[in-house]
């Protein structure tokens, strides 16, 4: 299901290609797609090639360290792996193979609730595992999925808000995406397989599934009421507004993602570089900075990564490009986007005069119109 | 003369390829044309697709309610159909089918001074109409119509202003466009059907009978006399200026249309979303908001309508979509259009965090450049 | 020589197409192309595209008027046909052609040092003429030309100073543009017939001659030294930075005309969209409005007319669009462009609501970015 | 190797495709790349591009004098021939070409660290010679090759501070760029030939040699070793953000320039363009302006010279543009293209009323949209 190597990836965007050629189309529309007309997958893009850096120079770079603490914990890299669901569609190694090769990266790996892979198979692997939590109806099978994640272990809770409905995904409408029967919602097999594998025309059945099983009306009442049930530090992600950041910290979020599920949600939603910069001025204004500020949507790289941290990112959450590795070469794909992305990140923090990720943080960024990009 | 539909549409945009596909290439560019090099037409979809909205989360979307009320009535959706003259070349049954789709979605239909199907018949349908009035050379022929309009039941007179002549569209100049006979301004059948249906080299006969109908000396003193003749309230269609706006509120009217006539009158007209804001600020800094502000041209889709409203609109007119829908498939064509654009509303409202569209009326916005679209 | 007219033209940018179908490459090049890499030229063009206009309504535009003042004459339109050099490359009749054009349209003609018709011939026609003076290495030579003006009944110097050489025109250059035999600068014969019309490799045989006959070392003192022998008012053609315009004001000159020669003399400089407001509101924070600020470059309808009086403008000069006219079709060609600059910029005041001029330079405007063009 | 010019280059930039047809791939892709997914190489000419200019008139022009003081030098042009290494690859005649065309026109030539050619061939020449100098890991290294290039009669330091690994630029890895055994670093002979010189798949041979030659180490504390070693004024190179540039004044350094390497180190570096002005306010906000402030990446020709001196840069370094010279007619070449070179800029000054350098300090700029290019 790999396809062989013919030359050698020398970056991480060079995995998109290779991915794309050996997955077929309806799981690369699943994949590469956002929502509507796809404004806001462009925007991510287009934001992050606008921000041009300031970078130092005559810094002792010799011994250039990537490492940051995030959530309390030092990783090799200020950076997550980004929660993906149906990991299995890409690869059939799925989920295991993307944790093993987090662990081998020394980064935090975060589970989807839509996860094909059981945790008990995941916790088995060496990485810190964080668990991404989408609301369901019921209550009890959210404090299910939370005790069933303490039990595997995970270090972080990633309570996902920007989807009380799914996305409206035209690529997969069109194509009436549907599971095939190997991959499944592990996590929640009484409920969802009928659903998310029947295909129905002019809809993806995974939006239909999502939509039956997902909540529409948690509200912060309900993250406070669960900050009461679990010792686990809280992830808020898909925060975009700089007074929901704040309602995240006074709720008790450790954090907050910064992300418009990468293009998936929202169609016009801001692009997250832009948000960024306003959320952690909004909290650090507050005196709000014990709640830290991730970002995801939209990067390919360690210069997007760098770009971030100036514009304020503690880390970033790594998505797509994770999943071209899965698809591409199962665990050593990963492995390989992983070592690339820090390689690329080690590389311009020496070109930056940054030694660490605290002086990344102080980067001058300019804005750039749209002709430089 | 509907065209099958061999695959489902799934957002009002889809629309726009259906009518082409069904229309003759006079009648569409009739009615896609904008006025001279068409900028203003692209601009306001540039200018649209331009505003980045910053979504809210954990609000309970549960029972998201689009309903809204303007002109004192409550409407199932913030929008209103938009006037189109001489629907009948669009569909034989023309303005009654889109009327009776508007009653259907509970929204107001405003019957152009230009109809092509009786007062009568429309009044014979469910809709709330309003009567978009043009302003005659003769003040007799408006009190006639406004008479009239009174007796069909019409809820609102919608004055439009910015057609002290018809903008030079050079589609259908160039292409000499005329009425088929079959199609005629009922409500001025003594005068008009010479003229707009009598085919004349590098002229559209439509815009020769306009020039020859409409007065080109009406003033703020004849819609304060308008408004000592009718108990109708007075939406004054295409306002950019602020200062208009301010003479409209003055001169009694309950509302204003924020319109460049979708970019059919001056080339090179300020698109409405930016005018949007400042028309909306003035009137709010002068106490004048009673004064209600409406917004046109561009609207294409939910999502636009959400943007509208965080801008400040009120309720937003759709015009060129309906009329898709129209050519597409009559009343059953104009239903769907309706029901997508509800639908788009309510699942974008969704993601934006907006239980309710006074929540939309709170979502902050950004302007993004041009790379971003 | 001139085409048949197959469709008519319903806009002056329409006359573009026929020039060039009936002129051969190299006048068409030299016409229509701009300095170096013709980057001022699409700026020019590209700024003005970037203006939207607030249009006002409710005004009665039923006698709209476009007669302006400039230079304490009441013309027909802010309209002046500009300065070009060497007609009768287009057309036979040449400059007798465009000045009796000029003459039936109510707007002044600007009589270019380098014409190729006589003096004598034009001062035949009813133009109001304006001679186009550069400042000739021998000051003499200036004299004899400006009393030739005078005796030929001009009313106006119009002393162009941004030509001290002539900007690097590369279409000409590789082309070895020169002119044929039949065309010559008539005021200039014994100097210059050699060499604009000695082909040399890899150069523009008028740039060699112009270089050879014009001054590099004029000054605002050769300015004041007209001043003072010539009743003539004096206007300064090339102006870009306020403080030229304030030492225009200082120096005599009735009036300022913000130019880039169209984008032909130094590649890179500002379009004049953006430079005209600033000369406007320097020369008006000075109390030195009574030098009146004249614009070119880039204008191609009326509508750009009508945006320019917005930016403060009191006349536009019009000149490719002139020679388009010429080109097509003689005298006739050339009154065709008027009438329908004219036309277009009546139809542009009726929809902006502007009565008379007056009103026209009080529009509010926006500048748009790119993705509105 | 040098091709016939089959028509004469009438600008600096159509030496460019000379150049291009007549070198193998590798060469012209080792030349024309920037580093990752040359953003930055762009950039520099999109906002070049971007700047307009605000001409002057009515000065006497007749006697433009384009020469320049800058480290104390009176120069024939406010440029300098910058640092490129290797230049053998380019022309059998190389450095010595490029330098002996450098006296030709007046301008310093600056020798690399890597240069094919030695010193002594280079002090042959008349060139004023400036030598630029990469840290090497060994201090000792360091000393030498400046004494060497003491000895060589070198006028200048030019210390580069943005290379402490080389960009990644993937045109050369990719296609395994290593130097032909013809072509050596003649200054780093002991060490370097095996390195630069072996094909390494996927690596750029010069990458690897130079990662393993350069200091990563440097540091201001350095610079400041240095400046007390020798008497030549130092040129830091490589400066892009404002405090680096006042550091580097503190640090005695007698100019900085204002650099991202042409593009090639930090993809997503800032444009020079616009890091150029902020390093020249903030030296003159401090009083520091006695160290002056030089700038390279992305000049093509006069027009761009003439921009950066507006925007305060005492002179500018010429980099590929020297090569294309070089490599299409060796000495002959590099003469041409400067001798446009300095055509352009003087023709440019005339044309923007600057008889002087500092008058063309004095230009007022505007930063164009992307449209306007």
């Amino acid at each position: 299901m790999t396809a062989p190597l013919v030359s050698a990836p020398l970056a991480v965007a060079d995995f998109e290609e290779r991915a794309r050629n050996v997955l077929d189309a309806a799981s690369w529309d699943w994949l590469a797609g956002g929502a509507e007309r796809e404004r806001t997958l462009r925007a991510n893009r287009a934001e992050l090639d606008r921000i041009a850096l300031v970078p130092r120079v005559l810094a002792d770079v010799s011994a250039c360290d990537t490492s940051a603490t995030f959530l309390a914990r030092r990783c090799a890299l200020p950076v997550s792996v980004a929660p993906v669901a149906y990991q299995r569609l890409f690869h059939p190694e799925g989920e295991r193979a993307a944790a093993r090769a987090a662990a081998a990266a020394g980064v935090p790996y975060v589970v989807s609730t839509l996860t094909s892979t059981p945790l008990a198979e995941l916790a088995a692997t060496d990485a810190e595992l964080w668990f991404q939590l989408y609301w369901l109806k019921d209550r009890n099978q959210v404090l299910r999925l939370v005790r069933a994640a303490e039990e595997a272990g995970a270090r972080a809770l990633v309570v996902t808000v920007d989807v009380p409905v799914m996305g409206r995904r035209l690529r997969d409408a069109r194509g009436s995406f549907a599971l095939p029967p190997s991959v499944r919602a592990v996590l929640l097999d009484e409920s969802s397989p009928p659903l998310a594998h029947r295909r129905a025309p002019g809809a993806s059945a995974v939006a239909v599934h999502t939509s039956a099983a997902f909540s529409q009306s948690v509200t912060w009442a309900d993250l406070r009421w669960l900050r009461q049930r679990t010792e686990l530090p809280l992830v808020v992600k898909g925060v975009l507004d700089p007074d929901d950041a704040v309602l995240a910290a006074e709720s008790g979020a450790a954090a907050v993602v910064v992300s418009n599920h990468g293009g998936r949600q929202l169609d016009g939603a801001v692009p997250t570089a832009l948000a960024l910069p306003r959320v952690v001025e909004r909290l650090g204004s507050l005196g709000a900075d014990q709640c830290e500020v991730l970002v995801d949507s939209g990067v390919r790289g360690g210069a997007d990564v760098l770009a971030l941290l100036a514009l304020g990112a503690r880390a970033v959450l790594l998505g797509r490009p994770m999943i071209w590795g899965l698809a591409a070469g199962g665990e050593q794909g990963c492995r390989h986007v992983l070592d690339l992305l820090g390689a690329e990140l080690h590389h311009a923090m020496q070109l930056a005069g940054c030694p660490t990720v605290g002086e990344a943080h102080c980067l001058r960024t300019t804005r750039l119109c749209e002709g430089n990009l």
